[in-house]
């Protein structure tokens, strides 16, 4: 049969983390790999309650089609939050979406054309590469140093279709940047006239202090804005947000429309209902205390185990650690030891626009529990040893 | 600020039946406009007793990241389900998708490139001229009958991608293909080389008897058909599914996870909870009872308040009557004055790839009641009678 692909269609490739994760996850294998939340922040109590009065007051509209832009509550919610943020934003400016990886899905089909450039941080959230690569962009990769990428750096995207950004404890390299770089970066961004995306799935995991505003406070109808509730409720509901200038909106929600029609109703109701009356500022700080304390674990465990010439940050929030090995070790080549071994990660190619880089790794401190992080990490070191007594 | 839109957002539209339901969806106004199910036919008391069980039983899974391809025992029901129809289907070849409408919009991007070509029924889903049209195909209009396309009108589509069929109670025509026509249909399409894409919302919504095997039983690996949980469950829970040949699972699959990572594990398990003791087979001859009824009611209504040169035939299921109107009349001109007259419907040429027929208007008899349809029904006949002796 003559099934004939897109071309795009050779852009689309198997997620290495998936196929990672296929491999790792195993039974007796310490993960250090994916990106899971805690299942132990899941709110199970809250949302049973939610769930029973979505169910009792509102079955009908829950159950029935709806709009394409979202739960009208919830929008306002959102809204609302943002703007305590620093972000002026009004509700008919949010879209909801099937997932903060949806927003990306629709940003790309908006605004990226084959051959058209993006701009994205080196290394930067590999699902957003995904998400972007079908529709053949050229990727700009950002110069940067431990504070993000570096405001010159985006001369070189001068042109672009826009700067894809993560400034809140970035997947994978965990680093938050400090208000005057994103003070700096926005800056030369509107001289330059580069629209910027702003991801923000990481922000409300803090562990010392919240971060500064979002890139998108100060930078008008330059930005879109793209949230999520997958790391402050859970991830299943795959329920995400995307807060657009007034232009690109109602392109944005066109292609929302045909992706999917709308994002489930019963999960945005039962989300508001879970979230409408402060829930989240009770919650939230429940998973920034227990994050806190196995990143700790793992900042110990790192110190204990990790040969003398490997490299890292403790983050001050979110979800991983940031590895760099010494120049010679592959950590590619060397997964198979660690998973003998009892352990995985994920190599840090996959993050890079261009590859390279097969010296780093990413290491979740979230899935696991202290204990297990400690005997994980020391399992890591064992094999960084012996890598390194054989080079 | 520089945004700069891809070409294909030239071919992304507001929604033309959306916009319409904007302005008809009043109080006061009958609409037989939207294809809304019945709330009545949502599964309250199952919906909430399956939800229970899996907030209880299960919650960190559905809570949790899951796999792109869907919930295993989800997969699983779906191939038993369709081998009873007579499609020799593998779990590992069923993709649960964000509602069927995610299907659609998968299967334009792995499969069309600007400039090739889509043939298309005409009319057709909406839905699927809008997932289709920001990939930038050019659609080629298949000729038929009131049994569906003609086989030889397949030879116009040589060598396009995909032929999209809807062979049960299409949305909007209403019509149903007779087993001698999906036969003929196939034929033809496996001596062109020609791959289908079956859609089939609509199939267990069926009156009198149920429809002929699907099309997809007859093309082995030379189709892709699509399933929904919309009309026999409820459609807010966004719930569908594909099944592909083996040579394009793979890239459908790393499409979904560009997508959405994958559709909300919550609403996978839930459904599966209702479902997977034979629910639904006592379950839908009470929507299929219901819906007949309204069927009747309209069938009736249009026989006695239409003026005599409109045509329809009654449709045998679905959701849809598809009303031709003297040639001289604009389905599109006159539903200002229907609105007036307290009714709506949409007109017909949303439907066409190439738009056109003016003449047409589809009519819903899922979401009204009886009684409503009766005096929407009236209130059309009174405006198109109106438009007739002016005319």
């Amino acid at each position: 049969m003559n099934w004939q692909m897109a071309r795009r269609a050779e852009r689309l490739n198997p997620s290495t983390i998936r196929e990672i994760l296929k491999v790792t996850e195993q039974p007796g294998i310490i993960s250090l790999a994916g990106g899971l939340p805690s299942a132990e922040t899941f709110p199970v109590a809250a949302m049973r309650e939610a769930t029973e009065r979505v169910l009792r007051e509102q079955p009908h509209q829950a159950l029935q089609y709806a709009a394409s832009e979202g739960f009208g509550p919830l929008r306002e919610w959102v809204a609302e939050e943002l703007w305590s943020q620093g972000l002026q934003v009004q509700a008919d400016q949010v879209l909801i979406t099937t997932g903060s990886q949806q927003g990306l899905d629709l940003v790309g089909k908006v605004l990226v054309d084959p051959g058209s450039r993006v701009a994205v941080e080196s290394p930067t959230y590999l699902g957003a590469l995904q998400a972007f690569a079908p529709f053949e962009p050229d990727f700009v990769a950002l110069e940067g140093d431990s504070d993000g990428p570096l405001p010159e750096s985006l001369e070189a995207a001068r042109g672009a279709r826009f700067a894809y950004l993560l400034p809140n404890f970035q997947n994978p390299s965990g680093r938050c940047l400090p208000a005057a770089r994103r003070l700096a970066l926005v800056e030369r961004a509107l001289a330059l006239g580069l629209p910027l995306v702003e991801d923000n799935p990481y922000g409300e995991l803090w562990f010392d202090a919240p971060p500064p505003p979002p890139l998108a406070a100060g930078a008008g109808e330059a930005a879109v804005y793209l949230g999520s509730f997958s790391k402050v409720l859970a991830p299943g509901l795959r329920l995400g947000y995307l807060v657009a200038p007034r232009l690109l909106y109602p392109k944005l929600l066109q292609a929302k429309q045909a992706a999917d029609l709308h994002t489930p109703g019963f999960n945005q109701r039962i989300v508001y209902e879970v979230i409408k009356d402060g829930f989240l500022s009770r919650h939230v700080p429940t998973i920034r205390e227990r994050y806190k304390a196995q990143r700790n674990a793992m900042q110990e465990a790192l110190r204990a185990h990790l040969p003398a010439d490997c490299h890292w940050q403790p983050p001050r929030g979110g979800m991983f650690f940031w590895v760099k090995l010494p120049a010679h070790l592959d950590a590619m080549a060397l997964l198979p030891a660690a998973v003998r071994a009892g352990m995985a990660y994920v190599p840090g190619s996959a993050f890079f626009p261009h590859g390279g880089h097969a010296n780093t790794l990413r290491l979740s401190f979230v899935t696991a529990s202290p204990a297990q992080i400690g005997a994980g990490v020391a399992a890591l070191g064992r094999v960084l040893a012996a890598a390194e007594a054989v080079a």
